[in-house]
């Protein structure tokens, strides 16, 4: 048992609330524990400048925490006049993540961009955002499919994102922020429906890992991102059909 | 009757949930229409260089939208490296409104930051913004009135505002953006509970506006205020009863 | 009687110099009081982006201090590497206020810049830029006319600004920096040759205003601004006459 | 056999030259292939802010490419105004890495800065950089034991890194820039001395892998990093052997 | 006889006026033909860190040019958000060129920044500043060395500074515009009152020169640089007096 | 003989390694004494917005410093968001040195940017990346020549740039750190290898010079800068006999 009561390998509440943005092509509000995340699709009938004319899209993403996200206020990039390291590299990893379960060439040339702003934080809220992200992802392209009759669904498998990490000598599932600031190793990591890694980021700046307890990581892992994929699949409804068909045609592909 | 089905004077439908930021000592979801803005206030226990030493404290606000807040996507500030002329407009102008219906003095040395952000834009969100800072900052000072036991209350007054417009010929309360968009005269006016003005800017960029309009739309001004406070008073309840004690031994003063 | 000896209603004196620079389309060295700021009207033959192929043109302003224009010398903003929000809210102002009166139709694809920089500031220098600039823009539009011969002079009516407050409790046109500094009310107007509003800007960060305070404000500024738009009269000389014919054939439209 | 004739478990040819720079106070030109990375290590007898009064030290890295260090030339990210995410990224992934090596505590309140500038990239810069920056950093800190006589030895154990890869359906390890433009899955591993994981970051944005693939290319991983060891204790001499030493008392302890 | 009429070694029509700035310790407004430039020097009792402590004081510039100083209009710098090179390269220059002539001990610890903003250029703008930015230190200097009772007056010479440059093939004095853009040869000295040498940058871009070409230059620019030098001894009057006695004082020690 | 046991006009020992980039298309590594400098080509066939469609090229650099080039690491201009006024100065001087010898026209519509990346710094940064630019660029034309198969070598003539300075009252040639941090005047020459003058900077700002001294460092600089081109005619050989032709047939033009 943990010190919030729960299993080594237990995630959090989850609540994925969709449609809750009035203008965005797909919007979801993803709470997980107490991480709250606003997460809004934009379907642009573009792509950018490094892709022009070759009849292919683009995934791209964008996280920002809003000032009292935290304990203490953060001051705003906007203010700073840059963004922080942190944010980049959260964002690139988003984008990197989404574009894995698209098929770029059957979205035709269009930009989809995931803006991930993050209401509240209590640990995870990146591998929320990309969960959060997927979900938006799929009503917006869902709707480009529809209106632009694609030939081919654009996504080719569900994706999720959970944390791991190593607490007081344990591996455990899906950390909360005081877990995480004792954490000796942290790892996140990103699976499709079909149970392959997308990306594994593991770091024992604290302390370094065996590979034992790599393997305890990414086992619970696993279990995670399957857990998030079932709720995203309930939310999803019908659209989650689609995804599960193009996973199937995907595989014996 | 409008073509939103409104009568002239008429506000939106408003709701103020209170207390949804786990974190902020104050915090509000104030919804106006389809106009929503997240409202926290951060108490800090010291104040900016310029005012060191004397004794008295500060109130600052900063304003965003979200991306997505709008009908197409925003850029963030944060990419652009820096804010646009018209949100240093707007948190200046919230900064000020706030400030006037607090005593720096009784307040002390401490700094209040309202951080209103935007995640559904629908007209107002700048007087949206002030109706629900007030009520985040009130239940933050209450807190610090209580913690630190101040002598004095330090809030002095209520204090909302609302925006009017000339809308096809017709002076109109609490504009959404449809109206926004197609009046000739727009204009905010900010008002304390004891109907006075904090702030008045009223703009005829399309079309220069008489005295007589003028005069029509700062009574529509002062009514739809009232209005708004009356919703303050509800949701703060006790809070408000110390803010009015305040604005009559104010008033004998 | 105020403390500079002037009257409640009295202007400064006024000195508005034109032609003073040998490049500019339109140019004006106005001096209120001590107030001085240059201005120069720039036309280009193209517009922005955003108004590419409308037919119509469009009016802009940028404003500055130079860093001892005042007391203490101030910061360059180039130093800073980004405006303040303080010159970002008086150039938005200074530009909308001269759009109000400029056929942009009538303009055709040109852009006009007006550039206010104040060499020495002693309170009112938005208003005076405003009051300036409309000479500047006023010299380089009749230029324009009568170099493309367009069909409709551009500019509908005359333009001018002045500040007005409440000073130890009276209100008083056209503050000084003193007066301005001890001001408890502090509004900015700017009005048509027409006697119409185009903006009012007043703020009572330091106490409230009454319904009545603000009708002696506004009567104080329109006798302000008439007053500044005889000066603007003198020294147009015939371009005046053309701004005053179509001012009144806009009137009987 | 590889198209550049290494087998899949091969590096490339390796040169470490020490003490390159006559300032530092330690510094290392490293090649791999034709990667070529200088690296210097500052020691700044201070701590940054967040640190300071705790009696412990900092270690930290900067990472950049010299503009035709690549086969296109790359703006300056001095002249873009801002570091570009990829280079943030890298730069906090060196910090880290070099941070899980160092008693932070025995080094007492120092800063350890790590530049490493890529001279010429040919793939792999970010772990040259690590393995390289590793060595800079012994020489720097071996220094500082001695001019301080430190108590303790700051380095706890050797670290090192390289990237290995999915290429043709092929793992292999230490992938050149053709190489790594064409794998589907492309890792970074940080190691230690004693065999243990400091980082793990796979990416399959090309094509999601199994865990079967997982496994074989941390197989790899293992073993280029002990051979990269290898070369590290060779340049090292006699502060290899304080190292050994050092890994070896914190095993016991 | 040049195309406007000068002979080789003669100067424009000059004037410079004092006292032109009611805050600033020191301010002119210098011609020298159609360039004129406004010079204001700010003294503050401070110096920047790194000579805080060392008894000595501190002379610097800033120079900027209007938007609409030339023939067409230039972008504002603190739109851009940095400063160019030619700004920096032009205020380093400036800076450089007054400290010479200033005693920095006898100064104590105080700053005197330069402002030099350019109303109007037609070529010469940087050695126009240098010879007003020297009046409007020696009027600043003067009320120091008064108000603060010096014991040595500060500034050991005069200085001034000119253009020159080959023009159709003949060495020319003081360049304007025109002259400018079709020289050969570019160059700006820059003096003392005792005829020594503080500057000397010659730029022969579009065709190298000549040993002797330079000499040539180099003896109109020691004319010019004399010339303005009287008009600076008329306009400072008594505090002439004061540095003419600096400078033999010097010249004996 | 100086403190470092050099004549006055003795240059220190000078290595020049050409084509030591693999990809960029001509580069040089340059040591003179422990100043140190990579100097790359860039050919790219485009030339900037305000020079298309004129049929001819353009030449220009860039300059930086490593971070630990220095006794004491100096902060990376990336890190401060912008480039410092020295290494602006500093670039438009190599740029516009070399231009003065390349025949803009015959070049065509290319652009070649010398890249000067300062390893190690001990005096003389500047003049040694002109001297080592000048190389890389002699190899970039030639091979552009040859496969354009230009109708007239690009290049006019040689160029090289040495530093000269009044130490310890004496006028030397190519001042290393510690002869330059105490030199009272400092001036940088760069000439053609016909012998005439591109630029000439000399600073006096510790203490005016006499002409007399400004004709001893001219004549020094004259002497380095061909002692200098004899090193560069070395390493470029066969290019260097084709820069020697096209010099002699521009004298006879």
């Amino acid at each position: 048992m943990r010190s919030n009561g729960r299993k080594a390998d237990e995630l959090r509440p989850i609540t994925i609330r969709t449609n809750t943005n009035k203008y965005a092509e797909g919007s979801v509000f993803i709470e997980v524990g107490d991480t709250k995340v606003l997460c809004t699709a934009t379907v642009d009938e573009r792509v950018p400048p490094f892709l022009k004319g070759q009849g292919k899209g683009w995934v791209t993403a964008e996280y920002s925490m809003l000032p009292r996200a935290t304990q203490t206020r953060n001051q705003r990039e906007a203010n700073r006049g840059k963004l922080t390291g942190r944010t980049m590299e959260i964002q690139r990893l988003i984008g990197r993540a989404l574009r894995s379960v698209v098929d770029l060439h059957a979205l035709g040339e269009r930009t989809v961009t995931l803006d991930c702003d993050v209401i509240q934080a209590d640990g995870g809220t990146r591998t929320t955002s990309i969960t959060g992200a997927f979900v938006a992802m799929a009503i917006a392209l869902n709707k480009v499919a529809e209106q632009h009759s694609l030939k081919k669904f654009p996504i080719t498998d569900f994706l999720a994102s959970v944390s791991v990490g190593v607490v007081e000598e344990k591996a455990v599932l899906d950390l909360n922020y005081d877990e995480d600031s004792t954490a000796k190793v942290d790892m996140n990591v990103v699976m499709t429906g079909s149970g392959k890694f997308v990306e594994v980021q593991g770091t024992g700046e604290e302390s370094p890992f065996s590979r034992a307890e790599l393997n305890d990581l990414l086992a619970l892992g696993e279990k995670g991102v399957l857990d998030m994929i079932g709720h995203q699949k309930e939310v999803l409804g019908a659209i989650a059909d689609k995804i599960t068909a193009a996973a199937a045609s995907n595989k014996e592909a």
